[in-house]
């Protein structure tokens, strides 16, 4: 019943996707955090709509920080930013009350809400409501950089076309960053190449088409975590199919090791100096809920976009009768692409309340 | 930093696999339920230890509720079941804390209960702690029946021996009961036969195999659930990473729909009768973490048992050297077997919180 | 760790005194409600800065939605306010972060924010806080209305000058709305003349004054609240201690029930009409946590405003030597004027939560 | 909707008085307390019935702990402690569904739970739930110890009688112990043998009475807590209304302050060697909700035992018609003379809570 998630670091956010505005409240940042906001900025313009693979809507996307700052430092109090939505076109959304969109939320809405759910544009639905979020996340990863956590995404594929996987026992901070630097953000830019043919090919057809999103993290310690369902898989898979359009989460070898053996999947124990190592890491960083000190790795499978260009049939809800639907509005071919900063920021966020949980005060 | 999940409906879970007793406290439960004991009895048998394909531990895993009833029937307080530990041979474990097993919690925990977590049999990570989960669970599954929601669950795959999916469209409550009928619990008794002879196969390697558990419901009204952070996928994704050695949670198309087009993936709304349905139902019953009442569908993919027979290398903690390790115990060459009523009394369990939570009061 | 309140309709208050804006996040507002926008201005007016008796500070509070609403109406997304701060002087509190107020948080919260802490007018710690507790309230207070419920409050005591308390058995709407067409908002306004006068002599001492706001609801079902630790009286009490300079709060009888007998406090029950009330309610219609159908009766204490014009003495932190205070700014001389609305809202606000939990679906 | 406290560490409670057991699941103590169970009985003792003034109901009330030790020191799972109840007589309670007893939780438990509710003996709602939190609290109480911090008790007033109140300035461990050794447990023995003749007459005359339990504790740190909803006095007060028949809650001067002036109010700073400590303490050390360093003191009010030996009127639900009532059964003529360590148990957990969250870790 809400639209908020964090344990002692509560993130809430608000807004509909052509309504005002949208932002995020969060609460228990610790005080004293210099926000760098230039690298803020360029966290959100990762996210940001343009591009020729992505939706034609613009907007600046600079949020405004109502509260929680002092000359740019956190005070301790909520932190609210808001970010207006300058560029809505709700004409283009004047049916879809009565004609719901294949896949998306707009029936269930319809049904949950008595008719009353804002339907412009997804409304609380929309991909839109990932940019208050990652607001929030931009601050979290650089309260965890400073730390010594690094967390970084990179699209893993697109339709079936992979990129490299993030190599789970060697994983360094550059690996982690690099894909940032690209677009689409890969580690082999030529997977990156023949995603970005796909995606023009499956856009120019009106179509749409789903992906996976790699994120991880590292310099996390051993021990963070709890057993059974407050550990950081509870916790981050929650969170992470709270972003639309996610319908699979997976740790480590995830659903492959349904495959597996144990004796080819179990991670053998390694002294590496005076610390612990794992000699494979299928687990993904996690056993029992808890970090094993080794990368945290996640995927999060994404459906394609439901809003395409093709016509479609549905239903007319008020006459009962079929009918034909052309989604107008801007959308994405491809919603993995401005995903993946997204991918980061929740993970951030969902690290950063653990880390405050049980280290009660950390480095700021 | 919590072994309990649930809004509404709060599921508290306690003891140690070699401690005196495992339980469960359920807040929440609505009062006037009256329990059929002989279907809780039933439906735990199904999770019990025993037969060729499972652990030799054999207890009667029958619950006594100290609070909660009044003559069998919910008076509203919270009900508390305890399951006494009456076959264990701790010594089985003694020289676990300083050797920790592959993939198991062993490590993680040591470090973060400081060295005084109870190793002996995986203490609170065990899946012997899943025996109080199916008493709640038993509860919520006669509960849901009453309101017309059935809840089934089958071996999806063990290894790469797939059953039958279930028909996401056409599902009935005959389908999602039949498995429980069967050893392994499939669909297609072809796939239950291969299962079999896979896991007596790994089991004589002194090894452990992974498999796929697929739940579904029928009979949910459309409109349960809520937009981003806490409708039905991020809970229910949530609980079932609580059931030990979950290492993925999909629903629908799941990863798969990361390959599809929207075209493809997009389901159809269509009339039936008064109702809507979709034509398919790649969504798994969920849009926007909300139900659409199509069935809903999810999947977990759990790891092999990390306990097996065969001799791996391990790091002594206390000396930092690597050192043999032949974990003795009793273990299940394939935890999948036992975990499908788990994964159907997490499910019952995640439903009905949520039932409560938007109905407020239910059928009895 | 957390600005916010609430299990189903979760109300999340942002905003520092001096900071850019003061707002409000509410999740879970029941979506088809049409919001009276006059009535709101009329109950925020009641809080407003003014009048004689309080501080000269003048904003005219007026929240602007920036999401939630579709003309007007809600639409089951968090409803965000935000009311901008137009009138700040902050330069009156340069010194007070060295020099903290005596039984203000200015030292404690210095402490636990390492001295990042907003100090400004109180920050987050201000009475300002309360405008968009207000906002949501006033919101609660018109669906409660709709559900049948009135809330009402009025000033029990200023110093030692009383007001007539609530008939506790024979309370009516009338007598709850009354006392908001006063200033001060009294039932007797020969004692409301009193309050007035010992206000203004109060003031003219550059000094202040506590007093305690009675408050009440009638119209709420019996069966409503629960047992233990989430009753109407925790969760109530909970919410009222986060009104700034409450210091206490009790229900019925209250600590005066502490002086009594059982059986001159026992309410006996008598049969009215088909239903069954109390002769007596020394319990403010609640017994173990749960609504008895009678009118809730609640009261909260509110200490003196610590910001005086008096000459304080204090510890400059910085060298630990004794200093003198002056404090400027603009302050109340008795918060317990504008609290009457605000103690409103809180109980409006933690009713509508259990209403909502309860019955799943309410009245809008 | 829910028999639980806290925030990290969660304490959940179940049983009803004449049902098997009662108990209480901890979960999120730290791991490696060796639990003192000599002190636990002792502190055990103070709450159990007995003594010419309490109720003759005898029970030995030993706690079994299922969980959450090994070797009598904690594992970091929840650990959970059942005491059985050995010594109900429901035959005393025949008639209660039906004949409610006035100012009990009688009536709005059997609207509340559909007349299912455990009416034998209060059920769920029994004063006897609050062994089980004494169980858990003797616990805390062992832990805060270790930190430096100690919680203390007395019978602040039983009717018109009071007890010297604690000094919230020079407050020593030896004040807040010395309470315990006496019966009644006053700081003066004086009111202490005033308060057992004017509870002797009470009982004589088949009749009860309330009182007030003042709580303090000192060597906490300042900076503790958090403004708004989640400070300390939201949830101290929370919990303590969780008490069976506390009916108010105050801090520091509490309702007194309602008639005090700001100047005579104010708590002035001063330096006390290297820390900073107040001059009074009339905030009872909490400004804000945050602590300040000062002793920390919160009084709450009891009713008095709804439960009288006297006959009296109420109504019979079945027929509408009014009928006498005599409770038989046996009960306490005042229950704060055993409420004094239920009060402590509960301030104790609600600190150790909040210094967990805040601290991380803890000295244990």
């Amino acid at each position: 019943m809400s639209s908020q998630f964090g344990n002692r670091l509560k993130v809430s956010i608000f807004g509909q996707s052509h309504g005002d505005a949208v932002g995020v409240v969060v609460d228990g940042l610790p005080a004293g955090f210099h926000m760098d906001k230039a690298a803020l900025a360029r966290f959100m313009a990762r996210r940001a709509p343009g591009g020729t693979l992505a939706t034609p809507r613009s907007e600046a996307d600079t949020p405004r920080f109502l509260s929680g700052l002092v000359d740019g430092v956190t005070c301790g109090a909520p932190l609210c930013a808001v970010i207006e939505n300058t560029n809505t076109r709700s004409g283009d959304y004047a049916d879809l009350s009565d004609l719901p969109r294949p896949s998306h939320a707009d029936y269930p809405a319809a049904v949950k809400y008595h008719g009353f759910a804002d339907a412009r544009g997804g409304g609380h639905f929309s991909g839109r409501l990932t940019a208050p979020v990652c607001v929030a996340g931009g601050i979290a990863l650089q309260i965890l950089q400073k730390n010594g956590i690094t967390v970084g995404a990179h699209i893993a594929s697109v339709g079936d076309v992979h990129d490299t996987p993030f190599d789970p026992v060697a994983l360094t901070a550059d690996d982690l960053i690099a894909p940032a630097a690209r677009t689409p953000a890969v580690l082999d830019p030529t997977a990156g190449e023949a995603m970005a043919t796909l995606i023009a090919s499956v856009a120019g057809d009106g179509d749409s088409i789903g992906g996976v999103v790699e994120c991880a993290a590292i310099g996390l310690p051993a021990g963070l975590g709890a057993p059974l369902y407050d550990g950081i898989e509870n916790r981050l898979a929650a969170n992470l199919f709270g972003i639309p359009a996610v319908k699979g989460v997976e740790f480590g070898a995830g659903f492959a090791a349904a495959a597996m053996r144990g004796s080819e999947h179990n991670d053998p124990y390694r002294r590496a100096g005076m610390g612990v190592v794992t000699a494979t890491n299928h687990a993904g960083g996690v056993l029992g809920g808890i970090t094993t000190g080794m990368p945290l790795v996640v995927r999060a499978a994404f459906k394609p976009t439901p809003s395409i260009a093709k016509e479609q049939t549905t239903l007319r809800l008020s006459n009962g009768e079929l009918d034909t639907l052309t989604v107008r509005g801007r959308h994405d071919p491809c919603v993995v692409l401005r995903a993946v900063p997204v991918v980061e920021a929740v993970t951030a966020l969902t690290i950063l309340d653990m880390l405050l949980e049980e280290k009660g005060e950390i480095t700021v």
